[in-house]
């Protein structure tokens, strides 16, 4: 490692600290935002993914196709210089509009005072404008088709496989961060330590997407919404694509799934639950999309501490994946970025001393909003149709309205501050036990 | 696998299940139970252990040095014979001694009225007996020094190391059962797969063994009893050894151990808390013991399932590993044993299901004593200080003598009866309902 010292630059960026070589494992959202930020710091970064460079990638592999950015996303972008950027071709959304049995809408603006709103984005665009973003750099290396097979954290040391030659190839480093998702390999080598607290929990919900096309090259439905067809155990959301079109994400129990074997059985299903959506996704397509996969799996993650020694850090999905019901999986992950670099741009900051400070401030945040997001879990199949819910926004909004910094409904806080995740519970229960 | 139908054997055991090849991983305590399970009812089994055999080694390794046996282990013992032999050198404890912080002695029986105690055995004897039980049957091949190095569940297959030669070998089989303890590596495969729960929590106290020796060969405190000194955050406890020995456990903090750097230290910390233990003890042999060897961390482990199709299965510590504050870690691994061998005894029971079904059963009741575990991590460190809890004690115990079966305290119910776990807890939920 050089001992070159590069001294404060004036943008707010802490360049004191020696350069470190930096291995980022994963260049999906958290992975290249961190990568960018290491390399902004002057950091010799190597970005290693199993997949091959989604830039000229055909096939769109697992996970959702577009996502909802909002405050702590939105400002992880902005430290980098691309909020704009990603701004200008996301889809504004302003609040929820509900779909009742009978195919009635009904709208809950999230933010009826200062009109903040949700933006939906597409996940592979986003990530081209991160990784693309990375190219300005000469110290970020990109590994795709690098698959992490092993790893020694104490040592730095790993070995990658090509995932179709089966070719292994050895790199070292300084920091190793793992930003590989929910099933990260390089928590799994943390796993082994002693003292590592962890859970997973896989919820009775599996998810499908569907897909409401343009008609005319026009949206098929309002644009500027979260669509939500609450159900009571089962629910089903649509986030509209620049396309045109909506992504439609079906969300309900394997069983549930499991039980209609047959095309018919399908369209009567959506007739008695999402008659207004069937003839928006069209029967045809909904029989092909809803036969060719399998429902996918839910799974939340906590564990503790996301550091080991000085040698390796998780990030994102790594660190804390969580039920997609709170939207907040990709701008939590985001959020680590803001924090972790804020605390290693401190005067006199180690490495160590950061990734310590990173696990003692990050955790109980994080697991607050995987907290939250099992407990949205229930909200949104159930709570949303319910009197008193409505009741309690209409009172939170007009508190809010004329109260904006003394009354701050909870998922105004959540999506619209950059409060931590804890604090944004911690006040709720202060306003529940006020006022119910 | 064989096709040869065995019909039952009139002493409770159903042989109409064809026999299979079943590889037990670990040769403790409830491997070596299980193994003998399997043999009586004509399974050819394989018993691999990573150690080496525990019956020619001198040197005992890793996990505490003795252990209270009580009913749900008795009762495992009695099923494969072996209760008479095993209570016949252990070492019954009556009650609970408590040493207070000035040495002074008070006793809370487990059960004045029926005299029911728990049994202190040590780890070493038990295995042996259970492994010497073993080589009676020609259709259980022991394998030591064999390290399960991985394993494809779904085919049966496995590979092995040897731990100091490195060589490798191969085996199959039709169900492998994972025995393996708290780290256990076939719970880790099982951990690959969908849909698998899990958690680890690390508490934040380690433990250590000390040990007080006979004096002219005779016990230096009263044998009869399970001795303990209740400290707020941190406590000792001490159990009989057939050599007239006391093995004692210290428990506390990690920080308070750190905080100990000198023998001085040391010496000055036993006489402001153990001042009694610390003659019965001797200067010099704690400071030798305290120093020779550093605390081990302590973890609770929950999962579900159990099992992974008709494949594999984790009992004892491997499913379930708990804090050893209730005494039921042994205990609850050899009940495991009783439950899945009732079932798979039952009509017409396939291995899948009986898989399944022992998924289902256990886990609740596992879960169950885990928290109880936990929940008595604090009750014996604090509790059993209060007076609150002696009166509790008090009012248990009487009306226990007079309503024996309809009034069982928590403790006895957990250690003198068969009542699944869970009940035990909801039983004791509607006695707190009722009196406080």
């Amino acid at each position: 490692m050089s001992e070159k010292i590069v001294k404060s630059t004036g943008n707010g960026i802490n360049l004191s600290m020696p350069p470190m070589k930096v291995a980022v494992i994963g260049a999906g959202l958290v992975g290249s935002l961190a990568a960018l930020n290491f390399a902004r710091r002057g950091h010799e970064v190597h970005l290693y993914e199993y997949r091959e460079d989604i830039r000229t990638s055909q096939l769109v592999q697992g996970r959702s196709i577009n996502l909802a950015l909002s405050q702590r996303g939105r400002k992880a972008l902005a430290e980098v210089g691309l909020e704009e950027l990603v701004l200008s071709t996301a889809i504004p959304m302003r609040g929820r509009m509900l779909h009742d049995i009978k195919g009635n809408r009904s709208v809950v603006l999230y933010d009826p005072c200062t009109n903040q709103c949700l933006y939906s984005v597409g996940r592979k665009h986003l990530n081209e404008i991160l990784l693309n973003a990375g190219e300005k750099f000469p110290n970020i290396h990109y590994h795709f088709d690098h698959k992490l097979k092993s790893a020694n954290l104490r040592e730095g040391d790993m070995v990658f496989q090509h995932p179709y030659t089966e070719d292994c190839s050895e790199a070292t480093a300084d920091l190793i961060v793992g930003c590989d998702g929910a099933f990260s390999s390089v928590r799994q080598q943390m796993a082994k330590t002693l003292g590592f607290n962890f859970s997973q929990e896989y919820i009775e919900h599996g998810y499908l997407e569907l897909c409401i096309p343009a008609k005319n090259d026009e949206f098929q439905m309002p644009p500027n919404y979260l669509h939500i067809w609450p159900r009571d155990e089962f629910m089903m959301i649509a986030l509209p694509n620049q396309d045109k079109s909506f992504t439609v994400t079906l969300s309900m129990p394997f069983r549930v799934f499991a039980s209609i074997k047959t095309p018919q059985e399908l369209v009567e299903f959506f007739k008695r639950y999402y008659v207004d959506a069937l003839p928006l996704i069209g029967e045809e397509c909904l029989i092909k999309d809803f036969f060719k996969s399998k429902p996918q799996h839910l799974v939340s993650i906590k564990c503790n501490p996301y550091h080991y020694g000085d040698k390796a850090l998780i990030l994102g999905d790594a660190a804390h994946a969580m039920v997609p019901y709170y939207g907040q999986g990709m701008n939590a992950g985001m959020e680590d970025c803001t924090l972790f670099f804020s605390i290693l741009g401190q005067p006199q900051m180690t490495i160590g001393k950061a990734l310590e400070q990173f696990t003692e401030t990050r955790c109980k945040d994080a697991h607050a909003i995987c907290d939250l997001a099992m407990y949205n879990y229930v909200e949104m199949r159930d709570l949303t149709k319910r009197f008193s819910f409505k009741c309690r926004k209409i009172l939170d909004t007009t508190l809010f309205r004329y109260f904006p910094t003394f009354w701050v409904p909870l998922y105004n806080s959540v999506s619209f501050t950059s409060m931590p995740y804890s604090k944004c519970i911690a006040n709720r229960k202060w306003q529940d036990e006020l006022w119910f």
